[in-house]
C-alpha cells in the first residue's frame, strides 16, 4: 500500500509516452498487483500458483501495506504488548491494580511491535519470493489500461500487464477540524509513532479502529473519553455483546461521549488539548487520537487513463467477481470498502486472482467472521438478534459465560460470554457471539457449525477439550436446548 | 471420587441389614450417583434435566472428584501459573532466560491453585443445586443392588436407588519398587502438597500425567529426567508430534530414558534420591515423582452386594451404553479405564443418564479429540499419519508453522505447527494434528469438518479472522492442495 507522500512528486501528464528513459521490463506479466498488503499478497501468490507470471508494485519500505506498517500488526502486537506487561490478564489474581511494571513506557510496548514489524517483513518478503512473485519497488500509476508506470529509485519501470489488480489500501481521512500536528493531536499512524503515553486521552470516532486504541489505553489505566457522532457504536455487532464491552470499558475508566459532534480542537492555556462539542461540552485531554475514516489511495494512481474513475472517498467500485468497470482491472482489499479486513482482503485478492485465470472458486455460502481486537475481544459469525427480529425469524439463545469454564477461572478471567442463536424449531445454528478471551479464535468452531448448515445438537453431541474456553459451545449448546 | 483413606474404617460386613440406627432417606431416588468427579456431574445433572431425582454421593471435601482435586483442575492451573510467572510465553521478546520471578517459590505458584480450586466447587455445588441434585456427603458402599449406603458424618444413610451410576475414579497406584515418602519420592497427589521446588527431578512413568508435569518443570528450569519402560510415549498420537515434543523438552533441559526399568529407588548418602535401572544406570536428583498408572476405586464399594466385580486394577466393564453386567448399574469415567479423560468421562456420564432415562443419544458418529497440556500443548482429532499407513490408506498433508502466522510472531511462540491429513482422491479431511499455544483449542475446528465429512477444500474458502492461531487451518489447506 502507499500513502501521499511522495507520490504527487513523480506525477507525469497522462500523455506521456513510451521513450528512451524508460528501463523496460523484458516481458509483459500476466497480472501486476498495485500494492502488497493482505490483498495485494494473496491475490499475487495465488496467480503464481495458477503458473501466471505475476509483479507486485509497492514502495520498498512499504512492503506490507497499511496491515504490516500502520494497522493491524502493529495495532494488535501493541495489544499483547499491553495485555501482558500491564498484567491484565492476571489481575484476578494478582488484584485489580497489578502491574507488570509499575511505569509502562513507550519504549516497553513499541520494542515488540518492532520486532513483529521486522519478522513480518521478512515473511512477506520470502513468501513473495518463494512464489516467484517479481517485486517492483516504487510508486505505481496508470499509463493506459494495460500499462503501469512505477516509479523506482533507479528511474522509471513500465510493466505491460494482461490483468491488473488494484489492493492500494488507504490512508487516514483528514479534517479541517482537527489540526493534527503528530505530537498531541494525532491520526493512528501518528499514535504509533507517538513518544509519550498520555494520561487522559481523547478519541475522536468510536469505530474498530478508535475502539481498539480506547480500550487498549484504559487497560493501561489511561482516562479515555470517546467521542462519536452516531447515537450508537458497531452497529454491525449483537447488541449483548456491545453494551458488555461499553461496562468494561467505563469500569477501566473510559467515558462514552454519543451522539456529540466536534465542532473544533485546539489547545487550551495548560498547555493541554481541548475539543469543543457543539452541545458546548468542552473535553479536555494531554492527547487527541482522531480515527474518523479512511481515504482509499486509489485518487492517487493516474485512473483516468485507466478508463477508471475513484468516488469522493478514493474507492473504487467492483462486481462479485472483484472487476471493476474495465474488466480486466480488479480490486480487492481496503480500496473497495467495507469490511476492510485484513482477513477478507485476504480473500478477495485470492479470489480476484482465481476469477481471472480460472482458479477453484467455491460456491458455498460463505459465513464471514468478524474479529474486533478490543480489550475484551469480540468475535461473531452469521446474525445477530437484531437481524434475526428484523427480519421476523424467531430464535432462542444459549450461552455460557466464561468465567463458570474451568479454563476461564484458570485464565482468570472476569470477562466472557458465548452466545448461540438457534431456530427453536429446525435447531439450526443461526449465528454466534462472543466476547472476551480467545473470542476471534474460537469463533471459527462456530464458523464451521454455521457453514454446514447444522443444528444446536452438534455441540451437545460433541466432546470438548477440558479445560479449554471452546467447551463455552458445549454449556452454550446444552443451555439452549435446556430452554426449549 | 475417593480414595482409600477413612473407607476401611467404615466397612462393614456385607449382611448388614437396615435398623433404627439409619436415617433413611424419605423416598428414594431415581438415579444415585456414586462421585462428583465429571462423570458423575454431568450424569447427574443430565438426569435431573429429563425430570429424575437424583443423589450424588462424595465426601464433603472431595466434590469435584479427584479431576478437581488432584487432578485436571490442580495441575492446568499450577501449568497457568508457570508459563506467566516464568515468563515461558514471552521469552521470544526478553530473551531465552527471561523470568517474570527470579525465584519461583512454591507459594507463587499455588496461590492461584488454591483459589481456582476454591471457585471451582463453589461452581460445582452451585450447579449441583441449581439442577435440583441432593447432594450426600459421605462415603458410599452397595448393600445390594438397589441399595447404596452412604457413611455420613451424622450416622450411615441409605439410599435406595433405582438406578446407579458408579462414577467413584481413581486414586495414583503403588509400586513396591518405589517406596513413596510424601517428601522426596512423590506420586502426582503429593506432588501438589510438595513444599519445595526441586532443581533436579526424576520423573517415572511417561504418560500423559508424568509427560505434563516434567515439561511444567522444565518450563521453569528445573533438570527433569523421565524414565519409562516402553520404549516410545504417547503412542496414539502422532510421531510428528512426539518428535517436535522430544525436541522440545530437551531443549528446555529434559532428558529421555525410555526403555529403562527402574529397579529400585532410594536415598543416597548426600540425601539424594537415586533411581537404579536394570541397565546398570544410576539417575540422581531432588525428588522423584512417580506416575506409573492409577488403580480404580470400585474394589472399595462392596461391590459384591451389588452382583459385581471389579478387575485387578479396580475397574468396571461397561457396554456401549456403559452399563455394567448388571443392566441397571452404569459406570463411566476414570473407573472404566481409556481414555480417563475429564472431557469424555463429561459425556459418558450424560451419556449413561440418557440412556438410562430415555433422553437424546445421537447417532453421529463422534470423532473425539484429545487434549494434552504438555509445554508446548499437543492437541488431535481423526487419524494419525501411522494408523492410516497402517490401514493402508494413502493421504497427503497439508501444514501451517506458528511462527509464520501474525498471530504467532505477535506471541512470540517460538513453536507450533498445524497438520492437517486428507484423502488426496476425495479431499476429506482424516485428521487434524497440533503443537503449541491454543492447539486444543483450535483442534474443534478440525473436530468440527472431520464431523460433517467435509475436504480441505472448506478451509481453502473459508475466510478466518486475522490474526489470529486458527489462520493457520487456511495456510495448512492452501498448502496441503498445493501438493496435489
Amino acid at each position: 500500500m502507499r500513502d501521499s507522500r511522495g507520490l504527487n512528486a513523480i506525477f507525469r501528464p497522462t500523455s506521456l509516452t513510451l521513450t528512451q528513459s524508460y528501463r523496460v521490463e523484458s516481458s509483459a506479466y500476466d497480472l501486476v498487483v498495485i500494492g502488497s498488503g493482505p490483498a495485494g499478497q494473496k491475490g499475487a501468490i495465488a496467480a503464481s500458483k495458477l503458473g501466471k507470471r505475476v509483479a507486485v508494485v509497492d514502495r520498498k519500505e512499504r512492503i506490507g501495506g497499511v496491515c504490516l506498517h500502520t494497522g493491524t500488526i502493529p495495532s494488535k502486537t501493541l495489544r499483547e504488548s499491553i495485555l501482558y506487561l500491564s498484567g491484565y490478564r492476571q489481575r484476578a489474581f494478582y488484584g485489580r491494580d497489578y502491574s507488570l511494571k509499575d511505569e509502562i513506557s513507550v519504549g516497553d510496548l513499541s520494542s515488540r511491535v518492532r520486532k513483529v514489524m521486522g519478522r513480518e517483513m521478512e515473511v512477506v518478503r520470502a513468501q513473495l519470493k518463494r512464489n516467484r512473485v517479481t517485486t517492483v519497488h516504487g510508486s505505481a500509476r496508470f499509463l493506459d489500461p494495460h500499462a503501469v508506470e512505477v516509479q523506482t529509485q533507479d528511474g522509471s519501470v513500465l510493466l505491460r500487464a494482461g490483468n491488473v489488480l488494484v489492493a492500494c489500501g488507504t490512508r487516514p481521512a483528514e479534517s479541517p477540524t482537527v489540526p493534527l500536528d503528530g505530537r498531541r493531536i494525532l491520526d493512528s499512524d501518528q499514535l504509533l509513532q507517538s513518544e509519550l503515553l498520555p494520561r487522559e486521552l481523547i478519541v475522536v470516532g468510536a469505530g474498530v479502529i478508535g475502539l481498539e486504541y480506547a480500550s487498549m489505553m484504559t487497560a493501561l489505566n489511561i482516562r479515555v473519553t470517546i467521542i462519536e457522532q452516531r447515537p450508537t457504536i458497531l452497529d454491525f455487532v449483537d447488541r449483548e455483546m456491545v453494551e458488555a464491552l461499553y461496562y468494561f470499558m467505563r469500569q477501566r475508566g473510559a467515558t462514552f461521549r454519543l451522539g456529540e459532534k466536534v465542532v473544533s480542537v485546539g489547545v487550551d492555556g495548560r498547555d493541554r488539548v481541548v475539543a469543543s462539542l457543539e452541545s458546548g461540552k468542552q473535553v479536555h485531554g494531554d492527547a487527541l487520537l482522531y480515527t474518523v475514516g479512511r481515504q482509499a489511495n486509489a485518487d492517487l494512481l493516474n485512473l483516468e487513463a485507466a478508463g477508471l474513475a475513484a468516488d469522493s472517498r478514493g474507492r473504487l467500485a467492483v462486481n462479485e467477481h472483484f472487476q471493476t468497470a474495465v474488466p480486466h482491472i480488479y480490486a480487492a482489499g481496503d480500496v473497495i470498502g467495507f469490511p476492510s479486513l485484513a482477513s477478507t482482503s485476504m480473500e478477495q485478492g485470492r479470489l480476484a486472482s482465481c476469477h481471472m485465470f480460472g482458479g477453484p472458486e467455491s460456491s458455498r455460502k460463505e459465513f464471514l467472521p468478524y474479529g474486533i481486537y478490543t480489550i475484551p475481544e469480540i468475535s461473531m459469525v452469521g446474525s445477530t438478534e437484531q437481524e434475526l427480529t428484523a427480519a421476523k425469524i424467531p430464535y432462542e439463545v444459549g450461552q455460557a459465560k466464561f468465567e463458570e469454564l474451568a479454563k476461564g477461572q484458570m485464565l482468570g478471567v472476569d470477562v466472557g460470554l458465548l452466545k448461540i442463536l438457534f431456530d427453536p424449531k429446525s435447531l439450526k445454528v443461526l449465528g454466534v457471539h462472543a466476547i472476551g478471551e480467545s473470542a476471534a479464535e474460537i469463533i471459527h468452531i462456530g464458523q464451521a457449525v454455521l457453514s454446514f448448515g447444522a443444528t444446536i445438537e452438534y455441540f451437545r453431541d460433541t466432546t470438548f477439550n477440558y479445560p479449554t474456553l471452546a467447551e463455552a459451545y458445549k454449556v452454550a449448546g446444552l443451555d439452549g436446548l435446556n430452554r426449549l
